[in-house]
């Protein structure tokens, strides 16, 4: 979506901000990582991999998978190499394009910060009011 | 940070898919609407203006600005236009580079799934086991 106004523009647009599709289930900090690391993983990663590449404890990652599980996200697959229970998890069918509709969102969010970046450079003049914390 | 590791390699790399630099307090989804809002207008906006832009309550506003305002990432200024109160809200010198940091962050979250997204664009041997909700 182009942004219609320039900085020193009225402020308009309904919702202009609201950022509706970034969905809570995947933009929960810990939870993204997961999806990233599946996203780049497409057979699947084993619970103790996964666990180390988002710097996550059981507790916390189990905890997370559950929601991903539960949301029709992730997968989850026991096995057993010898006397060893393994998990493997991965990413669904759904959890991929879901994620792939998050990103799409997220690029609107960088693009509206680079454009606001480039404005902020131009020499404004500020307001002589003194400014409090709320 | 570059990716070392195709899709199809080894996991690795402890902590590459943390994304550590999403600070909680930037990342809540009206929060990031609230401080995206506020970075393209670098001379502020009024309450009701901003509640608008980001399809919030009076309430939720109020309360998402008090802790942004707790974080030092915004100010808030309280006028009257004759027998009117209005209160404008501002990014601080310090919100508008925290704000810019998280953006770097989210940037590689997003070129990540771009990655990913070519990667699973090959042709890949699915595995015929049976996948089942955890």
């Amino acid at each position: 979506m182009a942004r219609k106004n320039k900085a020193d523009e009225p402020a308009t647009g309904e919702g202009r901000f609201s950022y509706d599709g970034l969905d809570r289930v995947i933009h929960e900090k810990a939870r993204l990582g997961i999806l990233a690391s599946l996203a780049a993983h497409e057979d699947g990663l084993v619970f103790n991999d996964l666990k180390q590449l988002c710097s996550l404890t059981d507790g916390n990652l189990s905890r997370h998978l559950g929601v991903l599980s539960d949301a029709g996200l992730v997968r989850t697959r026991k096995s057993s190499q010898g006397s060893r229970a393994q998990t493997t998890v991965r990413l669904t069918a759904n959890g991929r394009r879901q994620f792939v509709d998050y990103i799409n969102v997220l690029e609107r969010v960088v693009a509206d910060a680079n454009i606001d970046t480039k404005a902020s450079k131009k020499t404004r003049s500020r307001p002589s009011t003194k400014w409090s914390p709320a």
